[in-house]
Order: C-alpha cells, then sequence, then structure tokens
C-alpha cells in the first residue's frame, strides 16, 4: 500500500493521518510547527462545542493517537518545499530536522487559515491603537488561563462587546465569504465570559446571526435566555476612546437609530483568510485556489476534497471557511481517498 | 476484509458505499425505494450550487458509478428489520424482494430527512388550505420542469415570496434548531425563478441570512445585485385569501412596523426533521437519538460519524440539519471507518 503524506497537523492533519493509518497506510505528517494541534492549540483556545470540553484536552486526545500511532511517523519543525511525479509514485521535498525527500503515492493539504489581521480592516476599529479591543482568539487565550482582564489596567471588564464580520463579508477588503464559525464562537466566548464574571454585561453587535443547525439550540438560545448575553443587530462605524474606556458608535439597524455605547473591553470576532502555508502549498504543489487563495475544490458539491491535481487531496480550513465537524469530516474523506488514489498505478510519462 | 452495510441510497450513501468499497470491502447498499439518489431525486430538486448543475445529472454520475462498482450489490425496495451480533460480526436481517440475512462487519446509516409537514406548523400559513402555497420541494420540481405556475389558474405568478424558518428555530413544535440549508435553497430558488420569470418580483422575509461560507459571495450577493431578489428582515404571522391571491401579514423587522403584501404564490422554507427511516433505523439498529429523533453523534467535534454503537456509523441528515456537502464529507468518512471497523475481530459475547 503506498504512502500518504499529510501537510499540517490540526484538527483535519489530525483527522486525514488517523484516517489513512488506520486503512492500513504509511503515514508521513509533515507540520510546520513544533508541535501537533493547529490553530487551537497554537491560539490557545478555550473550550469547544457543544461539550464545552477544553480545547486543549480533546485535541491532545487526537494528537496522543497520532503520535502513538505505529504506522504514522511526525515531522515537525518541517516544510514542504517540492513536488515531482503523478499520483501513485510523488517525491516531495521535506526541509527541517529531516530534510529528505519522501516517496508516497497521495498527499493531503490541511494546511488551515489564519485569523483576518484586524489591521487590515477598513472600518475603524482600532486593534493596535487600544489595548483593551481585542480579537476572538486573545479573548480564548484569556478565558483558557481564567483571566479575562482589560490589557489597560489589569482590572475585570464589567461591559464587554463583541463586533461581528471583521474582515467577512466584505467587499472592500475583498473577503466577500462569510466565515462561517464566528458568530458561533463569539457567542460561545460571551457565554464563558458571562460564567468567569457574572458582572460583566456582554453584548454582541451582528449582522445576521448564522447559528445553523443545532448551534441554535446548543448555544444561541442559552447565551440569550440563561447568560443574557444581548444580541443587538447593528452596524458598528469606529471604536474610539473615551476617558480610560472605549465608545463603540454604529447604528441599531432594528431601532433604526444610531448607537453610541461605552465598553471596556471591545472584541473583534475576526474571520478567516487562508494560512501562509495554505498559500505556498498550492504553490508547491500545484493546485489551483480561489480568488481568496483557498485551495479550490475540484467537483463541488458531491466531491468536497479532490483539488485539481490527481493524487492530491485538501481538507478542512485550507479550502475555506470551515467549523471542527467539517475539518474533521474533510479530513477523514481525504485520508480515505488519499489511501485508495496512493495505491493507484503511477501514470507513465516522459 | 468484512463487509459493509449501508442503509440508504442519497448523497450521504452513495459517498459512503463508494468510499467503502474503492477501499476493498464488499459493501451493500440498502434503500427502500425503488431507486437510489434520495431525497433530491424523489422530490425533483431542481439544481444544485454552486455551478448550478441539474441535480438529477450531478447525483446521477454518482448513482451510476456506485450501479457499476463490482464491490457494490444494490438492494433496492428493501428494509433492514433487525439486527444481531457485533462490531465485526453483525448479522441483519433485511426484508424485500430479495430477504435475507446478511453479515457484516460494520453498518453506516444515512436513512437522511423528510421535509417538516407545514400543515404541522403553528403559524397560520394555510400550505393545505390554498393551493398557491407551496414548499421548497414544490416549487423545486416547478423548476425542474421549467413550468412555475400557480397550481390555482396555471398562470405564472408575478408576485412570489418566501417565508423562511417554516418548522425550524421554533419552539413551539419542538424544533429549536435551525435546518442549516433553507436561506440557501430559497435563495437558489428565487434566483432560478427570477431567470424563467423574468417579470416575477420575489421577495425573502426572514430572521437571519444564514448563508454561511462561500454561499453569501456565490448566492446571497449575485441573489440580491444581479437577480434583484428582495430580502425583507420580518416575521411573517398569517397568509390570508385576497381575491384570487394571498395577503401575507407580519411586521417588517427593520422598519418596525406591520407590513401586508399582496402575493400570488407563497413558497414555505419547511426545515429538516428525522425520515420514518432513521427513527426505525435508530430503533432496529439500537443506536442512541437526540431529543429531535436524529441518530447522536457519540462524540462532538472531533468524532461526526461514531454512533452510540461500536460498529454503527451514520452520515448526512440522518444526523441533524446537512447541507451537501456535509453529507458526502460524512458519508465518505464514515464509509472509511466502516472499512476499519468491519476488519475488526468479533467481540467474543455469551
Amino acid at each position: 500500500m503506498g504512502r500518504v503524506v499529510v501537510i499540517g497537523g490540526g484538527p483535519a492533519g489530525l483527522a486525514a493521518a488517523t484516517s489513512a493509518a488506520e486503512l492500513g497506510a504509511d503515514v508521513v505528517l509533515v507540520e510546520q510547527e513544533s508541535f501537533l494541534g493547529g490553530t487551537p492549540i497554537r491560539e490557545h483556545y478555550a473550550s469547544i462545542t457543544p461539550k464545552m470540553e477544553s480545547a486543549e484536552e480533546a485535541i491532545g486526545r487526537r494528537v496522543a493517537a497520532v503520535e502513538a500511532h505505529p504506522r504514522i511517523e511526525v515531522l515537525t519543525g518541517s516544510r514542504v518545499t517540492a513536488l515531482r511525479g503523478e499520483v501513485g509514485s510523488f517525491q516531495l521535498q521535506v526541509e527541517g530536522p529531516k530534510s529528505q525527500e519522501l516517496r508516497c503515492g497521495a498527499v493531503v493539504v490541511a494546511t488551515g487559515f489564519q485569523h483576518f489581521d484586524p489591521g487590515r480592516e477598513t472600518q475603524m476599529y482600532g486593534y493596535y491603537e487600544f489595548p483593551d479591543v481585542l480579537a476572538l482568539q486573545d479573548l480564548e487565550a484569556m478565558l483558557k488561563a481564567g483571566q479575562v482582564v482589560r490589557p489597560s489596567n489589569g482590572q475585570p471588564p464589567r461591559r464587554l462587546c463583541f463586533i461581528q464580520c471583521v474582515g467577512s463579508r466584505d467587499r472592500r477588503i475583498g473577503n466577500e465569504y462569510c466565515s462561517k464559525v464566528c458568530c458561533g464562537v463569539a457567542s460561545k466566548e460571551a457565554i464563558e465570559v458571562r460564567e468567569q464574571l457574572p458582572d460583566c454585561e456582554v453584548f454582541i453587535f451582528y449582522i445576521d446571526m448564522r447559528m445553523y443547525g443545532y448551534w441554535e439550540s446548543q448555544i444561541y438560545w442559552p447565551a440569550q435566555e440563561k447568560h443574557h448575553v444581548q444580541y443587538v443587530k447593528g452596524i458598528v462605524s469606529e471604536v474610539l476612546p473615551k476617558g480610560d474606556q472605549l465608545l463603540v458608535r454604529g447604528e441599531d439597524t432594528t431601532l433604526g437609530r444610531p448607537m453610541e455605547l461605552t465598553m471596556d473591553m471591545v472584541v473583534l470576532s475576526v474571520g478567516m483568510e487562508p494560512s501562509p502555508g495554505t498559500r505556498e502549498m498550492a504553490r508547491v504543489l500545484g493546485i489551483a485556489q480561489n480568488k481568496y487563495g483557498f485551495i479550490e475544490a475540484a467537483d463541488p458539491p458531491l466531491d468536497t476534497v479532490s483539488t485539481s491535481r490527481p493524487g492530491i487531496f485538501a481538507a478542512g480550513a485550507a479550502l475555506g471557511p470551515a467549523d471542527l465537524e467539517d475539518s474533521v469530516s474533510t479530513g477523514a474523506a481525504a485520508g480515505s481517498r488519499a489511501v485508495v488514489a496512493a495505491a493507484s498505478q503511477p501514470v507513465v510519462t516522459g
């Protein structure tokens, strides 16, 4: 059975590697960081829905299973720099502590996303100007540490708001797509803030609350009814300093009038963009990207993991905005497809 | 390698069967209908996003691949009525034209959803009273036939509206969840109506437009900008007859005032409920359901296809609201997991 190389050790890559190895393939998992687990681990995510389990523990179990699997070799601190050959007979150049040319039959790209940089926003939210303006992942790390405090003074906030769609649904910056998970993540964090700081009022300013599927009943309703998170349909146009607080200015769309609220902390619900690794792997592996730089699925919607090049599959947020369920489902699907492709006869060339 | 039985021949079941067979397993696909393809075929869906390809053709290619696969046996007009044994060594009773006890190592349940019955709604939309009140799937069939006409008089409508969240996000009927796809499907159908009937005005009354991920740029923006579909954030409380038309009454949430609009045709965006087959298979196979009757994923979010019983996996809308991409990803993942489980040693019992 041909060897499968998985590039990227986040949730999708872990699922792909596990899937392929359980099917009997030898797997090499190449990860540029020194650790596995991907963005949730690197960015210190707190808990994950629906069970509100520790992200570190839940993903840690998947990492441990991969590290313990006899058919998976993990190369951390490593990057793929070149690809030659065809499906069934690729040669992949890996640079790192154990630089080598790897022979393999198929490849899974699971190089994920990066959080939108709110310094690149066109609206004026002051992420780099005001210390109490954070992004979703900054608050995740505070929640994980159990230390939600204003960076400006070390005190817990008494009024905190989330601003949705920062870097998403925004044509001016070229990100027309919806990043899919930010409504759910912000609402989850809002619940956690209310649990850790019961005296803190929490607002979420949104365009549409995209709490699809079970998130509606698992997160959105409890956030409102049990945890009293206040959802305001509105557009925030700017965040300004006001004494030692922040003034949030915009329009309440439902009431149809301008709004001005004073906050201690503002959390920007930043969207997903392709990670540098996703853009780089698309180039190195010679696979098509869409106009946003994500890897393009070759035949949607009934094939979610094939790319433009036979034998190269993609999974998770490398393909575009994805939740954890999307990532592990496409990861497992891509791992399985790679096993089949790796066993195929190499195309005779030249 | 142990045999895998897949129950249900819709998009998820087709993906599961293909995945398992390509990995070398012998697969039996059990389908209660006389044909494969599932709800999109039975209900005559028109086209599927993002390429607006004919559903019949796109799904037909998957059906043809399954029917032609040497390792897949298809049993149509058949139902599973009993299960004995354990993972690696199940005996499954199948009733149909070829009634038999099937030995298999693992099972994939892909028994899907049914459209919410709008006669069970608590709001007064008159689905069974007024001929020009339709449901999403009724309009799909009209679009597929290229014959969008008012059932009452056979004339093309000049004003048509969609009412979102019929049977979803509704605690009174016990469906608190969001059905995930209806915003996208209604918007797709709205575009198709505008293409087939350029003189017909089209409105969509919604709570939140849940156009997650690429649907935002692929469907929602073109619907508004290119096809001039009119989105109105509002709650419709009732549909009444008005001469030979329909009066839609409710509240425009953005304008904060009551609205009354006259329509020729009203389309109810009905949500997803577990199909009778999903409820029945949960009982026959002895796997846990959630409170809505969908099959409960045993360990979300990092395992999307395991059920409460080892060796039984689930995929697609049997697990809850799912789009086509969800269905094929979980289908392929479940097929692959089933192959691994089927090869496991049977548990020694009794």
